[in-house]
């Protein structure tokens, strides 16, 4: 089976006033969507951790991934760039919060049954601390809170390699299952 | 005086099978946040829609833009494109978190004096509709609903451009006074 | 036809040290719970505020009030007492909390036809200012910023009588459309 | 020294079609405010849970009680009761919310020294599954996520007796440190 690794890219050239240029690439998301809508919530997280699925254009847009997922629960990380800055010179709060989206959201897609879909209805982010290049890698944990009929939710922690909480999340989510 | 445009560049490639490339750049991003903390927020936001400033980084890795800013009210634009997709086929909920936490904090920016810094404290996103590629261009306009001495808050709401609401956001912001 | 008028009670005891009683009084809540399964919202909210069905239990309990709504908008009122207050000598922020959920479910209600029904998600207050039983009047206006088949979004803005800003809050609606 | 225990009321009268009344009662907060504002966190919660300062007012307003605190953790408890009923025959998200702000709040509290202070500037609560009066006794645990220097994070979760999740909440709070 053809492997889709995720294609490591060359890190943010070395500070300085001059310009700045960034290169990278993804594949068509046509075939993880596919994927997501035929698998089970389980199988689908299988392949895209074992690289059998391309990884989804965000994640390579914004430089992070998808380190582990079992039932309930799954884990990515990053490591924060300054390609990632907003104008105040630090990681931009958005960041913060599409890596906790991620993680809330494939923390209830791992416990779907196949044929079962979802959407994010909402995202609550708490900003405990402030990140910068220079604070190394993160790893975001997500966990199911609760699963319903229709509704699920869970909550998602981005802390450093010590433990060190950088925010917290929480989401909900619309499930829609079959017949 | 140097003007830094933002830099246009080409769309996503056409949609097929085939590996998809970006390439990007941006400023050092020190001359941005050194002038936020001197200029009051008023002057900031000129110069940076004017181009006199270099946008932040985070606007050229998600290819989001700045299009105006008044006292207490900004407005932001966004294409949705390829690069900005989940694991499900549409925009991830991050790009809209992204764009509504840079409205919402400008938004409060935008009122403070020379000397003054502020932080977000939280975000809370309500997805209302999907968006992808052939949405077409969005709006985010910020706008602050209360400013105290310590902190403030601000809304966002992300439109099509016949109004049409896909987001809405509210966030906090601790503030930091002189003296 | 029987009416209803929500029942006044005296206010609190004078401030002192003293022990402090509070008597009140509420209809058995079936009746106005069996109104909203069977008739539209404009008629329930109609036959509220005229007083033609009782009143909620929790609107007794908590002594605020329904004044008017219309199709995508209501109006509550309350007066901050001292039965409201918290450890801290302030109001609790749940009876802010309260208000403020009311009126975001109360303005999707008023949107639904017959035979639909709808449950609160979620709720994000934000306590902009500390109020006390000195405050005086307030009102909260609850607005529809969406409503979609299977869910709605709406916000509450609770003011006092010149406008000022006390709390702000979001809700996330499920609504069941019959069939 | 004189003990305040709380005053525990009759429950609401039987179902049936005619008025309820209840009558409960109140010290003057005054007594409470004033030794949370000498007294470190953990002297004013063992205080409070053993009865030698009087409860605050809302917690004889809402009938709900706090069990007991340790540093960074409180637990609330509360039965579902007819007087807390919306309009649509449920308990009304306001009571949820109500109990998970004194949770994340006084959770946050225990951790602070004799001389600061702090207030609630949020609250995001989930309403997981409905609440009757037949739902019976349930507790609130509220813990900290995060304590800094100007603001803290803290979660609730009102659960059943068995564990059951009810609702969630998250609440960020200001401190305020003396000099």
């Amino acid at each position: 089976m053809l492997q889709h690794a995720a294609r490591p890219e060359p890190g943010p050239p070395a500070a300085g006033n001059g310009p700045r240029r960034r290169s990278y690439g993804w594949d068509d998301p046509a075939i993880t969507g596919a994927a997501a809508r035929e698998l089970a919530g389980t199988a689908f997280f299988e392949a895209l951790v074992q690289g059998a699925l391309p990884p989804p254009p965000i994640t390579a847009t914004l430089d992070f991934g998808l380190v582990s997922a079992e039932p309930g629960r799954v884990l990515f990380e990053i490591t924060p760039s300054e390609f990632h800055y907003n104008p105040l010179g630090t990681v931009h709060g958005g960041v913060a919060a599409t890596i906790c989206d991620s993680a809330c959201g494939c923390a209830v897609h791992t416990m779907l049954p196949a044929g079962c879909s979802y959407v994010s209805q909402d995202l609550t982010v708490k900003f405990v601390r402030a990140i910068t290049a220079s604070t190394g890698r993160l790893v975001c944990a997500g966990t199911v809170l609760h699963l319903g009929g229709r509704t699920a939710l869970a909550q998602a922690r981005l802390t450093g390699e010590d433990g060190t909480l950088y925010a917290h999340a929480t989401s909900s989510c619309l499930v829609r299952r079959p017949g």
